[in-house]
C-alpha cells in the first residue's frame, strides 16, 4: 500500500488549490529546480567547495522527500497508480532487464 | 510505513551488488538521466512534435517509479529515513513556507 | 562575437520548420533530455560501472554541444541576446558575487 | 572561432582557483543546479503561479549564460574542443540524424 499513502496524503493537501496539479510541463520544470536543489546539497556534502560549518544543514532529507512530493504531483495528475508502477519495476529488477546491469558479489 | 516498505524494497533488491550502492555523485548523475527520460516521455506526450504512434508507449508511470527508484537508493545510502522526511514536509506544508505559494480556492 | 555565431547557426538550421522553435516548457524538457544523456556518460567514463569497452565511446564533447545547441534555441525563441549575457556574466565574475565562492591558489 | 572565445574566457578566469576545475561529477552537479534555476525561471515567466510583478526580473538570459559557463568548465576540465563539437552536430543536423525529427514547412 505504501505509495498510495503518499499519493493520497498529496492529493488531500493539494486539494485546497484551483488548479489542484498544474500542467504536466510546469510539474516537471518543478522537479528540475528540486534535483538542482539536490545537486547543490550533494556539492556542499562532498565537493571540493563544502559548505562553510554555519551553512551546514540537514537538508538532504528534506530534498530527497521533496522530489518525491513532485513525482507524487506527477502521478497524481496523470492517474498513474505509483505503487502498481513500483511493482512492476521491481519485479523487472528481479527478472528482467537490470539483471546484469551492476556487479554481483 | 508507507516509505519505509520502499526503502526496504530497494535495500533487497540491491543487496546483491558490491558494492550495495554508487556513491553519491554517481547516484545523482543517475537521477538525471531518470528525470531527462521523463522530459522526453513528457515531450512525446504533450509536446509539439508527438511520437508517432507506433512508438507510443505508457512509459510515463514507469520513468516516475525509476525516479522514485533512484531516490531509495539514495536515502539508503545516506542513512535518510524518506518517511520521517516525508511527514517533516507535509507538515510543513501545512503549517509553514508553501502555504501561501499557490493559489488557494 | 562568439555566441551571436552559434545563435545564427541555430537560427538559419531551425528556420525549416514550422514551428520555428518549440514553446519554452518543451525546449526546457529537451534541456533536462540533453543534460540526462550527459549524466549517463559521466557515469560511463568516470562511474563504478564502466561502459564496456566495446560501448566506449567519445560521446562527452557531442552531449555538451547538443547542451548548447538546445540552449542557444531557448535563447533565439525568446529573443535573448548571449554574447551580451554572457558578457555581464563574466563582469559578475570578476567583480561580483563569485568572487569569493572558490578558494584562491 | 566562437566558441573558443568563450572556453578561453572562462580559462582566464578560473586560472586564479586551485583546483581550476572541480572533478567532472561536481561540475555536472552545479550544471544540474544551474538547469533547475532556469526551470525555477521558466515557471515564473510561463507558469500558473506565475512571479509577483515586484519579483519580476529578467533572469532568464543571465540564467542560460550561467549554463554556458558550467558546459565550458567541464569542456576545459575535460580537453573537449567546443568549436569542433558545434560544427560537427550542425553538421549532423544538416545531413544526418536531425533531418527528419521535426516538422518541414
Amino acid at each position: 500500500m505504501a505509495l498510495k499513502d503518499v499519493q493520497k496524503d498529496v492529493d488531500k493537501w493539494t486539494a485546497q488549490f484551483d488548479p489542484q496539479y498544474w500542467p504536466p510541463y510546469e510539474i516537471l520544470a518543478r522537479l528540475i529546480e528540486e534535483v538542482g536543489e539536490l545537486g547543490r546539497e550533494i556539492n556542499h556534502l562532498h565537493g571540493t567547495k563544502k559548505k562553510k560549518a554555519e551553512e551546514a544543514t540537514n537538508n538532504l532529507g528534506q530534498e530527497l522527500a521533496d522530489i518525491i512530493f513532485t513525482v507524487a504531483c506527477m502521478a497524481n495528475s496523470k492517474g498513474v497508480d505509483l505503487q502498481s508502477e513500483w511493482e512492476k519495476v521491481m519485479k523487472l529488477k528481479h527478472y528482467g532487464r537490470d539483471q546484469n546491469r551492476f556487479d554481483k558479489k
